[in-house]
């Protein structure tokens, strides 16, 4: 039953922050939207110039701080879709790397209501490359796993991880680091793994503090790291590029302390 | 000594294949490009128009079919920009997610050229997203790793993949797959484990074989599947759009053989 007034919801990726790291087909979706729902970590600032026929409604801080529910913004993308409206979802990064796209897909479908994901450039991959890492290099790692910190691991998680290697890349890691780089070492992870703290990616505050995964904690509360930060755990850190003297002097130390051992 | 001749080198993630899944950053990067070197898997159809001013290199394939060794395309980018060009590398996917971006970035730094990488969405997670696969989702997981599947893992990662759970990406890896799924399975992963294998994403021909990991060598034979194609191992496979259907007959299927057994 299509007809010219049907309307639709599309989940667009955002990318890590930079407007310019929207893609042509978010470009577009902006571009036609007769709704646009942004949460706060989604490329904002310009919205009203990309999505000119939108209203725009920020679900992601509310005047009195306090976010729109995950319920409240499904039931708002499938009000405004029944009503006719071409919905967009403007959420930062991809929509399926914690963005709970899967949960705002499901309310659309269970609605009968018509909905499509745009992927986008995901934060957990870009803001490291931001500071001149690479998730995998040749010789160095051939797989890299991506964990939300929101919550603490398992111990048997903190087991795979640290056996697994290659590079682990933490969101939303901020307030778990220190149970996760216990953890870790708990389980054979070298104290001396370098650790990448990026904060800020995309911006003209970007800052990337670098430890190894025994200062991590120590160094993360000297530098007063805030969240939202992204967290890289592997020898891929060593290419960090507006890193590279302070990861210098870092694994210099270690190795100094290393050998006075 | 920066000079309005310096040339300089960019490497732009060109996603999945779907040029409207170029960026902005990248779209922009093609506009003033004066040489473009691209691989087969990178969105190149329309490049005479994207990039209007430059000399188009395929480094992909020659007229022999032998693509242009990793140093060639090195030595090429390094050329070009000592030349003063503004040289584009078009790459499929995201340059650091096994594109061989680490080196490329390396090798220009060496010869003192100014490097810039631009991420791009990446394949390991939109095309999941194209056969409606979020790689993560509440209440189901929240990590997922991602691998090359170019060479067979080891016993020890095989080991620890199983044992981490989560979701399991695999990149050029249908030639692996045997290894792969016994690897795996011997480790304790249940043979009932959905699994996808997803054929030219973002294409006309787009399909979606639905498996578990039991049956998926065998699946996989039947169906022809071929390279490229983005593996993926889960319990987020049972979101699969396109493949609901057949998701749902598989597992009909193996719960009928576990309840028979």
């Amino acid at each position: 039953m299509s007809t010219a007034s049907e309307g639709s919801v599309t989940l667009v990726g955002g990318g890590p922050g930079d407007e310019r790291l929207l893609t042509v087909a978010a470009i577009d979706a902006l571009l036609t939207a007769d709704v646009v729902l942004f949460d706060r970590l989604a490329p904002h600032s310009r919205l009203s110039e990309l999505a000119p026929s939108a209203r725009l409604i920020d679900v992601g801080k509310t005047p009195g701080h306090h976010p729109t529910s995950q319920s409240d913004i499904e039931a708002l993308l499938v009000e405004h879709a029944l009503a006719g409206s071409s919905v967009v979802r403007l959420k930062g990064g991809d929509p399926y790397v914690f963005g709970r796209g899967a949960e705002e897909v499901a309310a659309c479908r269970a609605a009968g209501v018509p909905v499509t994901v745009i992927p986008g450039v995901t934060s957990a991959i870009a803001v490291p490359a931001a500071a001149g890492i690479p998730v995998t290099a040749r010789g160095v790692t051939h797989l890299f796993t991506v964990v939300s910190g929101h919550a603490p691991l398992s111990d048997d998680e903190h087991r795979h991880l640290a056996g697994l290697g290659g590079t682990l890349i933490v969101l939303m890691g901020v307030g778990t680091l220190p149970m996760l780089t216990a953890g870790l070492m708990a389980h054979g992870a070298p104290a001396d793994l370098p650790v990448a703290m990026i904060e800020r990616g995309y911006t003209p505050t970007q800052r990337t503090t670098i430890a190894t995964l025994a200062t991590s904690v120590q160094v993360a509360s000297s530098a007063a790291v805030r969240s939202p930060a992204v967290l890289v755990i592997g020898e891929v850190v060593r290419f960090a590029a507006d890193g590279d003297e302070s990861a210098a002097r870092i694994f210099d130390t270690a190795s100094a302390l290393a050998a006075a051992e």
